[in-house]
């Protein structure tokens, strides 16, 4: 039975094809510096979004049409969306996928009930993983949406919250390591707070470090030797989140002797609602040598919730790709959808167009940020601005052979600097135009 | 001879006065939770706002009104200026102020020039500081006026820049010991960068690391005994500043080994340009035992650059002085106003409307704040609040005698959690209006 | 019987009162320029939030707890919420309520049923305002939680939208009619566009003119002698609303003969999600005589979604008056809570913190705006600052006795201009502060 | 002799062209949907970036090289830039120039020898017209420089600044009449205010458009038949501009009696703070027709302020190019480049690459609009999706046969709606990137 018959498997037909189900830029066999495009992007589906987003708002309920829903939570129901994500997926042609627990298999009436759903989905996953060769990216569990949570998980005032999210990841760690799992992505729902009238800060976020050490232990115990990683928001749904940017979640991993257990999961919209460009937070990351996966979407800069849109933006999947090639590829993470269709998109194949779409553009990005690459003009023109540093004084700062009092002597008997140049970036931007037609 | 001879002593007359040039909350001597209030706030003006800011904005030139100012930027004129400015605080009641080297004195033709000049005022200004009593609470370098540092000073990519820069703060850095500073600050003005495309991040992050190190191994060369204080704003001049915010700047210090040399000089416009309130920033840095000092002023926030505006909100003053009292006061810091009248507002004697309605500002928000402590009605909420973690499973989580396992078995024995109790934000806030009036 | 049995009557108790469910301020029958409170203000309570909000957002479903819900959409169900509504009305003394077509019955499967269920609810709701005096200030139609609306609604591609919209409206008004409402309510929930790319923005808003003429058409015929009233707002849930903000919404009404029909209901949170102080959208509208009423909330200026919070701030309750009190007074409007406690409130007893320390902050407005009012300081100095044209070349100017020629000559022989006079933007925001405490 | 020593005349070299002083796009012969590229676009430099930037900030003074410069503020250096301009214009290829008139020529000591100063500039500016046949688009008068200006000038509240203001702008109409000048533009620069507690918010409006009728008055008494254009800006310099956004003007303009006599002239900068797309502000004046010409420039939609940046995002020209084709061309406007390079970007070429780079990407922009149209992908969808209104009911309602009653009665009978049709926006996404590449 096929649950979009609409839709025969996405193929490549090149840049001139104008078959919207067809990719234009993405040919998973081709290699790019010296990788194929499946390696390089290890893209995946959000089981979330695409299984589970209705297209609810906080202006009306859902409206997507989805023809295997039955309108149940059962467990049924779940074993049936497996059927239709990885038919969606094998159409589709993305290797990885994520998931929330409680996205894939109903809660039930008590934790243990809520396993045993959980078990029972996580079987059926495994066999079509088996069947298909899809893979489990990243796996999570979604400590926000139950009632429970509504002050926090691991920074809930409530004891028993922590010790209810504690069994809750337990238990998700295990499924992602059942599933062969390469990463497991801490996204901090509700850990944050509405106000700090009533919030006693540093207790909450010593709570929070609390359960990211035990949680490190018992990935130690039960050997899963995926990648941690925490993936940062600034606010939305609480006021403001704990780990509200990159540099914000390095600064508390840092100060809490987590910084060798985490890397960081980085999505385009949570950069820009933080007031940061994608490359930034990108690029920052990487220099810390933390930049462990990339939650591909995008925001509207003009509006100031979490959209989720598809990326499509050539400029900031070719920025993104300047980056991840810089840094040598995403090694074990990967370019996760996290990604929505708008309401207003609300067929089944909409799911297609828009993940089409965003994998076409990031095939398009990886190409122009490798031609920029081979031609070397925005290397070359670094490497120059910098030159002052390779030798004389500059070299001598680096190494730490001069302190102020020398550097007070050299300028003395200088008297003024070697003038600058000019950082020539309206001529830069229209070179990076170049790449983009 | 008198700078400002419409104006005498501006006094404290309590609650009722209608005279503008008078305190209505400040009242110096007054004791509040065991401290003065000028032990408590340690006001300070500053010098760039106060006696060079003449109100020119990217629309047209200043316009302020200053007889004293004959037009020039000689030392003479820098002189006449000193005096000008202690009439200002002496009337005023200001126990403290803050300046930039290149404010006080005029920049010379050589850097050797240039700090003749400034030893010449250095004088000056000790002299008013022993004749009055007023005291320095911080200095500090311009290091992004000058088209030298175009680039950044210390991230330049030019080396001699970060020479000069180097030869600038160890000369700032002696006079402030001079003149008993008591902190010094590192505001990095156009620290940052405007484009990645251009930019070498990790090597400029590490010049950057490098050269606070010298600052550090120069401070204990010369005895200086000061806090060394690091003020973040988020962007503006460049488009992405290195000290973005607090959790940034600590990032930074905690990954370069710097984390015990520096505190931060937390402003309440920068706060809220990188999208926090000032009152987290001013928590996160307690928390983090690094609230060194504040800029105290205010932002608009419908508006996206630093207006600089001065601080009158009372819930803005209140919630400052809850965090401050909260620490056990600002220390060796203190609160400058790092604030500018209104271009519109040209005349002398909107300096001093500005200035005292700012002190009786945050007196106010002094006295509303000591209230709410004195009553206990927001700490008795926040005790009971997180009361499941003073025993049960939440004192064994906090003492590290259970794990993710002992948890699981805790939660699946209970089913679910004890129910959560609402955090009753909109009562809280009620209480807080009880305050204001 | 009692669905509030914890609540009495809410009773003003005076300044000093520590009783969180007391009014402070409030003090219904307390007379301030003339009027009574209950005249000044004519409170009205949301059904929307405060009886069909469940706490919802986009990360979890509504956790509130409301004893009297028994899970159903029927109307029975309906028909016990009136009861509970003026419960809840009649305790904390709201004179006025508001209510949307779908919030108080539920919708039936075909149009037809749809307007009985309404028809029976109306009855009770009729009966209900006839036992307790509460009145109808204003109804209005659910025209975007439906899927029907997906698109808009009389600004939806589809044509049968726009027809349902309009039999969707004409029966709301009828029954706001029944009711004795004094206003009905026009707000554009989906009225604006995702994309450029897929609308027809004339078409678009050429039937949204259309739409309103039939309105008053359809108003005149069945003699409501209400006011219309259109509630702008900038974006969400679309990208981009028609109603963008005032400006907006009188460009539409005076560019398509519309301009005599329509005031605005402004409301806080929407003025400053459009970049405009909720100051100066009172302002603009009163300057165009079009003012019609007030939803009281608040948004937080830190993040980009309407939060609609209960009002709480002096500074706005005061600005809001200053304006309501210079127009003389809100008319046939009135100020209706269009404000939601926050998820983290789920008690019952939230709705009555909200509600009261709402109606507390505006009582304190008035007062603060009557006092300034009386002393007159403000219109003094605004009288002042314009008294250039009340006499000489200004009274020519707004008599219309010279033009550009007369004028050049007027300047030319004087050379340049009177002075102007400083702003004294600080001073005032002393002032206020002085009547703040 | 040359000022640009360096640069020869910029030529059309075609897409593969890896020289950055050469178009790859722009080719102003080249015929484009029936009109030459330089009939498209009017391209025009505005002399007071292009020649007086400086690159001054908040932060530090002016660092740009030009050579030309001798330091005085003359009618002799006015007249040698005078020369540079055009040199600079010759080379680049622009058509067409804009200028206020503080730009071009020193203010005096009074009116009369500021008028004298402008009329010699003016000769020169003639004689280089002449010489180049490069045309004025337009002309305006900077009133918001000066300190005279600092609460504003048609809404001073100093009558004199109106006198001032109507005589500067009467001496500005004259010279760009003189000067063949195609249209006239007013940006309201100070016309706004900073608070509206010593505002009379409704005189200085009041003002305002008196002022406009003035300028209509002698406009037509002069026989100046160029197109008056206003250019909307929400904020800054003022907390609150008068000409907000298109919307705000037109209600203005409306309100005012003066919407047959002016049009807009739009700013993408000012677009974007206003929290609006381009591509809005643009169909939303094109609808209204009153799109009159375009400021082509580019904010950063992460920061705050007016960073007027070259556009080179070709999402944003082929947005823009995609209105102004369907509404028949920019008229007897232009594209006027109201950007600066950066600070950082001090050489005199990094003006030519900022120029060419924006006149290219405006051509590629062209080029993808002038595609996606003959494809009529777009137009077709939006036909389709409107197509319910072409007959049937749709028809009805738009030929005003029918009201709500018949409306009522038609959907009561229907039951529900004819179900509507997905946006398909992410299909229609991926298309637009078909045609960037």
């Amino acid at each position: 039975m096929a649950y979009f018959p609409e839709v025969s498997k996405i193929v490549y037909e090149g840049p001139d094809s104008k078959n919207p189900l067809a990719f234009r830029h993405y040919n998973a066999d081709e290699v790019v510096e010296g990788k194929t495009m499946r390696e390089h992007f290890r893209f995946a589906a959000a089981y979330w979004h695409t299984m589970r987003g209705m297209g609810g708002d906080p202006f009306g309920p859902g409206c997507a049409i989805r023809p295997w829903e039955d309108g149940s939570d059962s467990v049924a129901m779940a074993l049936t969306r497996v059927k239709v994500f990885f038919e969606f997926m094998e159409k589709l042609g993305t290797p990885y996928y994520c998931f929330h627990d409680r996205d894939v298999a109903p809660e039930g009436s008590t934790l243990a009930e809520s396993n045993a759903n959980l078990d029972q989905v996580v079987k059926a996953l495994k066999g079509e993983q088996e069947r298909t060769g899809i893979k489990l990216l990243w796996g999570t569990a979604n400590l926000f949406s139950n009632k429970r949570f509504v002050h926090g998980a691991a920074t809930s005032p409530n004891a028993d919250v922590f010790a209810y999210s504690a069994a809750q990841v337990k238990k998700a760690m295990e499924v992602t390591l059942e599933l062969g799992g390469e990463n497991y992505v801490f996204w901090g729902g509700r850990e944050g707070y509405m106000s700090l009238y009533n919030t006693d800060l540093k207790r909450e976020v010593d709570h929070l470090a609390k359960f990211f050490h035990l949680a490190v232990d018992y990935k130690k115990k039960i050997g899963f030797t995926g990648t941690f990683l925490i993936e940062p928001k600034p606010k939305e749904p609480t006021t403001h989140q704990y780990d509200f940017d990159s540099a914000n979640s390095i600064a508390f991993l840092k100060s809490n002797g987590l910084g060798n257990e985490f890397k960081l999961n980085i999505e385009t919209n949570h950069a820009t609602l933080a007031g940061h460009t994608m490359m930034h937070e990108l690029a920052y990351c990487a220099m810390h040598g933390m930049l462990g996966s990339i939650d591909a979407n995008r925001g509207d800069l003009l509006l100031g919730w979490d959209t989720d849109q598809f990326p499509t933006d050539l400029y900031l999947t070719a920025q993104t790709m300047l980056v991840v090639l810089a840094q040598g590829g995403i090694g074990a993470g990967g370019f996760n959808f996290d990604a929505k269709v708008r309401r207003e998109s609300f067929d089944p194949i909409d799911l297609f167009h828009a993940h089409v779409g965003a994998m076409d553009a990031f095939a398009q990005g990886l190409k122009i940020a490798a031609a920029i690459r081979k031609d070397g003009l925005l290397t070359d023109m670094i490497k120059q601005r910098y030159a002052s540093w390779d030798t004389g004084i500059g070299a001598q700062i680096e190494a730490g052979q001069v302190g102020f009092a020398e550097l007070e002597q050299y300028m003395l008997a200088k008297g003024e600097i070697t003038p600058n140049s000019s950082g020539r970036l309206e001529m830069i931007e229209n070179i990076i135009n170049r790449y983009i037609r």
